[in-house]
């Protein structure tokens, strides 16, 4: 395998992460690529080992004013709710229709499993992938315009690439759900089906009368794979210990601390949204995507914080 | 990536699947690898969508006289009763103690569970990881003599290795332990933790009091993955249907199943246990491995039946 165009120390070409600033940032995550990758090294870490997870909402897509598949779910509501006219007077069903999303995010958990057992169950895994690839085909971002998938990170594209020609495998580790995410990761992110860890729900096998089986999304949720449900997703799913983990909030901490706990060179890294201008600025005090914890524990042991406003040049894919 | 040495329809050189005899399972698996791997045949499938899932015991290593989980469960209850004097008057554990396998195993998932709790539970995962790698190092089957993961089946080592050579991702999906599989799997069959399916149990994260996080087993169950299980297990961690599905009992009937439902060009393929002198002759009786209604389906619907005493020039690797 090709390794990555490197230079010497912590130093690579033009045509490394071009999206990325020169940088203590980007300096860092070439150096740590050298290290493992350099044959015959105390920091070599062979192939097989090179395990890399990453955080989906604000880490690889945007996830403001609200987390993608919540507006999927909101979306999908909306389209059932003439074949349920019992919503209308039923919350958070009420709160939905009425386009109060506020009332039903302050819901909490309670409003939202409701929501989550009508739109993400009660069909085959076909047919939910289905819904969520025609979603993506038509929603579009309420500030950007785009399609949600459109708004995914041009730095995190490249560094994912970047990574894989050194190596790595690039597993996704998200609170999203695990059949929402494997609708589109694969094309957008070069990350396949079985490289995905999410949440999850449970799943039926039923055999039909026509002799065809299929597999049925039931309400029950089987793991909610953030916070301290990452490092579980990691063990249950993927089964060793990463060497690289990236974050962009309190609720990939426990995942950034699994990953720092083991043994030989490590990577911790945190995106920081700090440009209002160019996707959104946010953390300690966010509703969506909040950043407190991890970002004081991040800059306490000399985690890589990524400042999305200084590092980047350019954010979201060119047109 | 180098193709599989292939000739004409269905014939394969000698250096191909060396312990296979010449005969239509051979001959069966080679013309599947040839039609799937043919750039611009209507059977071509892209490597991506080559995932190629096998059943553990009795498919890939023995799994008489009784499942060797439950061999390790078994000696690691004798380990641990010095420090469990109660157990010598419990059930389960007083059948074990007293060596009466046969009353244990009778008493079923009632007895069953018990055990799995004392001995897969109430550890860390690296500790059992440990626990499972010393038992594997020191255990002799009672027929053969050897280390467990010695009694694994050379032809199937042959066919993983070949379908890896013709791009397909192979991956376990057993009832087994997830994490007793990873201990020996990567090393005996060439396929890493992160594509190995079995059943899981709760796992817990905890922050220690030196700031060490842990990942603790807990009794609870969380996917037996086993018949129906099969096919949600490979929903859940694959994520894409398989297209060549190879068990050796009823518990994979609803994986074949699964895998025969998709489009395009499939294979299926039992293993059947027919060799007392090499290894074990048994099918639809059998408490452990019963092969009865899998094995219909199989015949009814022309899946591959590999007869180990016809197919199988070697059952074991060489010493």
């Amino acid at each position: 395998m090709a390794g990555p165009n490197l230079l010497s120390d912590g130093v690579a070409d033009a045509q490394t992460l071009p999206s990325w600033n020169e940088g203590p940032a980007k300096q860092a995550i070439v150096r740590f690529v050298r290290d493992v990758t350099t044959a015959g090294s105390p920091t070599f870490v062979p192939p097989a080992e090179r395990i890399a997870v990453f955080d989906n909402d604000g880490t690889l897509w945007a996830e403001q004013p609200i987390y993608f598949q919540f507006a999927f779910a909101l979306d999908r509501v909306k389209a059932m709710a003439p074949a349920h006219s019992e919503w209308k007077t039923t919350a958070p069903f009420n709160a939905i229709l009425s386009g109060d999303t506020k009332a039903f995010l302050a819901s909490g958990e309670k409003g939202l499993m409701p929501v989550i057992a009508v739109t993400h169950a009660g069909m085959t895994t076909d047919e939910f992938a289905k819904a969520a690839a025609d979603w993506l085909a038509s929603a579009r971002h309420p500030r950007f315009k785009k399609p949600y998938n459109e708004l995914v990170y041009q730095p995190m594209l490249e560094l994912l690439e970047y990574l894989r020609a050194a190596g790595f495998k690039t597993f996704i580790v998200s609170g999203g759900g695990i059949e929402f995410m494997r609708v589109f990761a694969e094309k957008t992110y070069g990350i396949p089906p079985e490289q995905i860890v999410g949440s999850t729900g449970q799943l039926e096998f039923r055999m039909g009368a026509d002799g065809k089986p299929a597999l049925v999304k039931l309400p029950q949720i089987d793991l909610v794979d953030d916070h301290a449900g990452k490092p579980v997703g990691i063990q249950r799913f993927i089964g060793r210990r990463p060497i690289l983990a990236f974050g962009n909030s309190d609720g990939d901490h426990e995942m950034l601390q699994w990953t720092a706990a083991g043994t030989g060179p490590r990577f911790m890294a945190i995106l920081h949204h700090t440009d209002a201008d160019r996707e959104y600025a946010y953390d300690r005090t966010s509703h969506v995507g909040k950043l407190d914890k991890a970002l004081d524990e991040a800059n306490a042991r000399g985690w890589t914080v990524v400042d999305m406003k200084r590092d980047w040049i350019r954010v979201f894919p060119r047109e």
